[in-house]
């Protein structure tokens, strides 16, 4: 069994709320190929609160990784705390000083006396170099205490994101390899679904999956659920073809890819592309295609048709059929698609229209209604009736969603295995 | 004094990496007006953990908020963990089922079996409504334990944050509200500054407030700084006549307004409209201003012209101009503008032309390479170049906050101080 690891964030600014913490993301996407997982982490104040963070994680872990604390300030107390609790002199270390002061040279800034603090660390520490700050990382291997419990390996970690990924890449990770020398024993494999809910994409798959014994994770996210599955290569192997039997085309990707992506790699494999038309998700289509590298190639033109007097000018559609049917319907949508297509000669667009709120609802179209029309020159055209009633943003997101599943839907090959969906 | 609070966060994909913790900064800011401040937050996986993480916080904590865990899938059990350590058995809730139905119905979705486990909860706990999703959250009141242990107020919360966030504000905020009657001792302002650096803002004020006994608090983000300011009412309003001195019209708001919804109020107030021409930022300007409720009142229509020809064609840009001076230039940003404006008859016209990258740059024009113009019907063009060498959603997020403060500060009345800046 490969050893267990916590994390322990110190930062008074993490717990106000200034900051999001983006260590734990990093660390633990850096741990998984090692085969390691952090199995918790804690966040605490700067001050003395690291010390029962710490004592907690004696006896029931292997490895604590602790950023933050390691700086010249007088919250950080991270270095003390250490020493006091595995019983270690602080010592000063001449080769420590000699860098910091050859950085400070090199600034051409003078050192302070709170900044010297940094060169004393406790007996038996190795020092991690810091390429990209003044306080080196420290190395602990486990001691056994007077209370007879062993302390596992303590890493000691710069809280700046740029000091940390650089020194946890080059100094921690080769130690870690070297206490997890069996590697992986698993791998890791993300399935992102569209257009079915979590508990649906449950019920579908589960336990179908979890006889496999894989381990097995949902995260639903607006307009669609990644299934996460973690096991053996064979175990994987065997559940993409369940995957592939039970949601068929309801999986955007294995890779880790967006739907936009997918849709612009779709296209860019056909050599074709797309225009878009967009009332309700006011752009957002569009900024979302264009967050793809190398987008350029394949959508050619958006509108952003708010006003009636915009879908008209720019898209031909006509004020006969807006005043008849109303702005947010089928015939406009499937129009302004149309018009798009006409007026850019893309190989497809894609129009949405809809009533993203709060206000602007009525009985027969409540905010929340939207409807997604793809026209393309082969002649095909479709058009969607949805509802998603909720806030603003959410909508957007939720109607553009459903928008580009309608493009991918309409140009994804079958998947080889049948799809029941 | 108040009382102590922590935070459980529960999840295999934060531990995993594949989500970013965004609770810990909601709840850590939505707390804060309260007189509440987190005093510890913990990540535990997905399962049966969520106990022992519970179970160290009774009896040296007050209030526990728990996300997570509350949904339908067997990796969900919050709630059984916690009816169990409460001694309390699970009943079957009738009106949560009701709203559940509902919510199905609405949708037009059938309701599977797993999703009936949701309406299930523990004896003695109260129910906090989820307008955006199935599972409810639930509020328990401490109870004294076999043990002598009396447990904290539990607040189990979902853990996606559209769901989460209104739960919170709507429900949690007003029962915390009674458990802290002392409220806030200090108040929390936030002035929001676009173009200028954290440091530069740090030289222009941050001496003068510290000596007015404030906390003082930077978040800088692409393209913007927060300063944030904690202290008396006395204190913050002699604050405030210092950053009107100091940083004039670099001040987008004070009320937590962003800079898109800054700029619709203030061309609603002067009952004016505005369109959008966009090459590199590919919508992201439109998309972030039909964010703001009431936008359609302003933003008329925008294009999102990526190819040259979709230049011409829709914003009339002569081919030679494009030819001459290259499609990323100053003359065809402002031409961009000026055709936006003809073409919609809106007050003012924005454009944006440039390099997103990662490919495309040349000598003259690196990656990174922008030209944002604003044309407006009384006669005032301005076009700006900028620079923002960053990975590609970064840049589009920095070229259209130059863009979008090009207006504001085109529109904005003087400050009454002076500004020196």
């Amino acid at each position: 069994m490969n050893p267990r690891v916590e994390l322990i964030n110190t930062g008074t600014e993490l717990l106000l709320g200034s900051v999001v913490n983006t260590h734990l993301k990093f660390l633990a996407e850096a741990l998984f190929p090692l085969g390691l997982r952090i199995e918790r982490q804690v966040t605490v104040p700067d001050g003395a609160a690291i010390a029962d963070a710490l004592r907690e994680t004696f006896g029931r872990t292997d490895i604590v990784l602790v950023t933050g604390g390691l700086g010249p300030t007088t919250d950080d107390l991270t270095r003390d705390v250490v020493a006091e609790m595995l019983g270690l002199e602080m010592i000063h270390d001449a080769s420590v000083m000699t860098s910091i002061e050859e950085r400070f040279i090199r600034r051409g800034l003078t050192i302070g006396d709170r900044v010297r603090l940094q060169a004393l660390r406790p007996r038996e520490s190795a020092v991690l170099r810091n390429e990209h700050g003044t306080a080196p990382g420290l190395h602990l291997s486990p001691k056994r205490l007077h209370s007879g419990v062993v302390s596992p390996h303590l890493f000691l970690l710069p809280g700046p994101p740029r000091e940390l990924k650089p020194m946890f890449t080059d100094s921690v990770v080769p130690i870690l390899r070297d206490l997890a020398p069996n590697g992986p024993f698993e791998l890791k494999r993300n399935y992102r679904v569209a257009g079915l809910g979590e508990s649906h994409v449950e019920e579908l798959v589960g336990a179908e999956l979890l006889a496999l014994g894989l381990e097995l994770g949902y995260c639903a996210r607006p307009g669609e659920v990644d299934v996460r599955l973690i096991g053996s290569p064979d175990a994987l192997d065997r559940a993409a073809g369940i995957l592939l039997e039970k949601l068929g085309r309801h999986i955007v990707s294995s890779d880790e890819r967006s739907l936009e992506n997918v849709v612009i790699d779709l296209l860019a494999n056909r050599s074709e592309t797309l225009a878009t038309a967009e009332s309700c998700t006011g752009g957002h289509v569009a900024d979302r295609l264009t967050n793809v590298p190398g987008a350029s190639q394949v959508f050619i033109a958006g509108f952003v048709t708010y006003a009636n007097e915009s879908k008209t000018r720019e898209l031909r559609v006509d004020p006969a059929l807006i005043e008849k049917h109303g702005a947010v319907s089928s015939q406009v949508a499937a129009a302004m698609a149309h018009g798009a297509l006409r007026v850019t000669e893309a190989s497809h667009a894609l129009a949405t229209t809809g009533i993203a709120g709060p206000g602007g609802g009525s009985a027969d179209k409540p905010v929340g209604t939207v409807y997604v029309a793809l026209a393309s020159k082969s002649g095909v055209a479709k058009v969607q009736r949805l509802q998603f009633p909720t806030d603003r943003e959410t909508f957007k997101f939720l109607a553009s969603q459903a928008a580009l599943d309608l493009v991918r839907r309409s140009l994804a090959p079958e998947p080889a295995a049948t799809a029941r969906s």
